[in-house]
């Protein structure tokens, strides 16, 4: 299935200049949504993935339905203020000032294996921030998937070293 | 499984006097992240669902994975000024103030069968919302699924005439 061919590009959003790669097209298609994950948790499958990770609010989707896929946990990385008990957190730069993610303390064991996803690889500074907190509770990043990468913003370059996959490339 | 055991409820949470559900500790568990799935699906999967949707960002989570498991494809329901098209807004009430919702507005294409779900039944506010989005587009509520319900505070009775069913009650 051409699954790039779902995706609806809209131009100027958030902000003039920037074409948003708009995902609910592909999402509500029962086929495509399903062929997505099936080809990314086909990817991961033979990694032991113990939990999946993904940043709020659409990491949510890609996480939750892998996780299922996959037999997996789920663990929802969150903006600030959001989880109830005791948080780890961690800021990051974004193009215009910075931003910060938050997970429960007690989200991940050491060594437990876990695969991280988003719907968007762009500049790589959600996904190395969502990343960092995984590690900084001592379990392992055992791979990294996205729906789409935007390979001209070079976000792969922030992730050297993890085994990273994509399924739609601009 | 006694899922109820794995939510942990945490005192004072946003604010002093409420008593928080915390689901994280539930979806991290494998096995009891997949039974939650598997029990609201099986709950709803004669009825033909086509779409399921659900509230930013915990309504993620159940939405993609049932979506995922019932086959069906994923709408995601957002807090307004995140979706990049053109969009249906619906603004409700909260106990301080309100708040709002928006959808595609190619979302849902009259008479499609929509299961409508979220981590928590409390007043119902925000899954009304929801229900009136789906159905001011023409499309059609064939199951209302959560997590918990907070029987207590009366949501359900928001609910009148929907076949709403939930795992867990308090």
């Amino acid at each position: 299935m051409d699954l790039k061919s779902l995706i609806r590009t809209v131009d100027d959003f958030p902000k003039p200049g920037i074409s948003f790669k708009d995902i609910t097209t592909l999402l509500k298609e029962p086929a495509a949504f399903r062929e997505a994950i099936d080809t990314l948790a086909a990817r991961f499958e033979d990694r032991g993935v113990e939990l999946v990770t993904g940043p709020e609010s659409r990491g949510f989707i890609f996480a939750s339905a892998l996780a299922y896929r996959l037999g997996a946990g789920l663990v929802p990385v969150r903006k600030p203020g959001k989880l109830p008990w005791r948080t780890r957190r961690i800021t990051y730069s974004l193009e215009y000032g910075e931003d910060a993610l938050e997970v429960h303390e007690d989200a991940f064991r050491p060594g437990q294996k876990v695969l991280v996803v988003d719907d968007l690889l762009a500049t790589g500074g959600t996904i190395r921030a969502t990343i960092d907190l995984v590690e900084s509770l001592g379990a392992q990043v055992v791979g990294v998937g996205f729906l789409i990468e935007l390979t001209y913003l070079g976000g792969r370059q922030r992730l050297a070293g993890y085994d990273v996959h994509s399924l739609i490339q601009y």
